[in-house]
């Protein structure tokens, strides 16, 4: 078996979180895969949507449509930060084993839950995601904060 | 302060499932209730809408709309059944510090999760959300299974 490209993944939940952006929105994006292959892509709907509940690894798995527990159970999801709460609690709803983080120093989420719960949490610690983050909490501290419960 | 009324917004989420229910759809209600005054209800989407992530509880969450931090933290959310863990994240996420639960004995969801995490859940064991989710589930096993990751 060739070893899992990761970046090719992140990269597509880049996209996803600069198309966010570009919309106004959260520059969070993320990813769904399944056996080396994207089944749904989303990214952070809150101000698109007006959506509380959109985040972008909600977006994906909303995208991605019905899937049965069999599919879940050997998909990745990637997502450009560290999951919150909720999108770990639908990790952990739906089964998906494997979660690659872009990046957790703008925020935290819930990686121990998952782990603590059999989840491989996998950090890859991208620049290109911290950086996007950043940028944007400079803009727009207070949507941010609204994003977070905070 | 008049004691809380919790069965008229019980009777408000299960009225959500019933319509959830003639819908064709998984019959589980919620209301999101502020000082006193649902500011959003919903029911499960799954079958209506093909999503995955509403949930009666997010589909409330999603109904209210965005709110503020200091606004959740003034809510109870009431659903029919024990909330699983995307919505237990959501209502950690926002910091709902109370969760009205019509039933846990066909599904337990993650109240100790919550209460763990300083949540407030009130379980009102009503035996019509009961008979409600076992005549559903007898009928449509499948569609229930789907809906809980099995």
């Amino acid at each position: 078996m060739e070893p899992i490209d990761h970046q090719q993944f992140l990269n597509a939940a880049i996209a996803e979180a600069k198309k966010g952006l570009g919309e106004g929105g959260i520059p969070i994006g993320s990813v769904l895969v399944h056996q080396g292959k994207i089944i749904g892509s989303g990214h952070n709907k809150r101000v698109q949507n007006g959506s509380p509940v959109l985040h972008g690894e909600m977006d994906a798995l909303e995208n991605a449509g019905r899937q049965t527990a069999a599919v879940y159970r050997e998909c990745t999801i990637y997502t450009t930060l560290s999951p919150c709460a909720m999108c770990s609690g639908a990790i952990l709803l739906y089964g998906i084993p494997i979660v690659v983080v872009g990046e957790n120093r703008t925020f935290m989420g819930e990686e121990e839950l998952l782990r603590s719960r059999g989840v491989h949490v996998e950090l890859l610690d991208s620049p290109e995601c911290y950086e996007m983050m950043q940028s944007f909490i400079g803009d727009k501290p207070q949507l941010w904060n609204e994003d977070i419960g905070v």
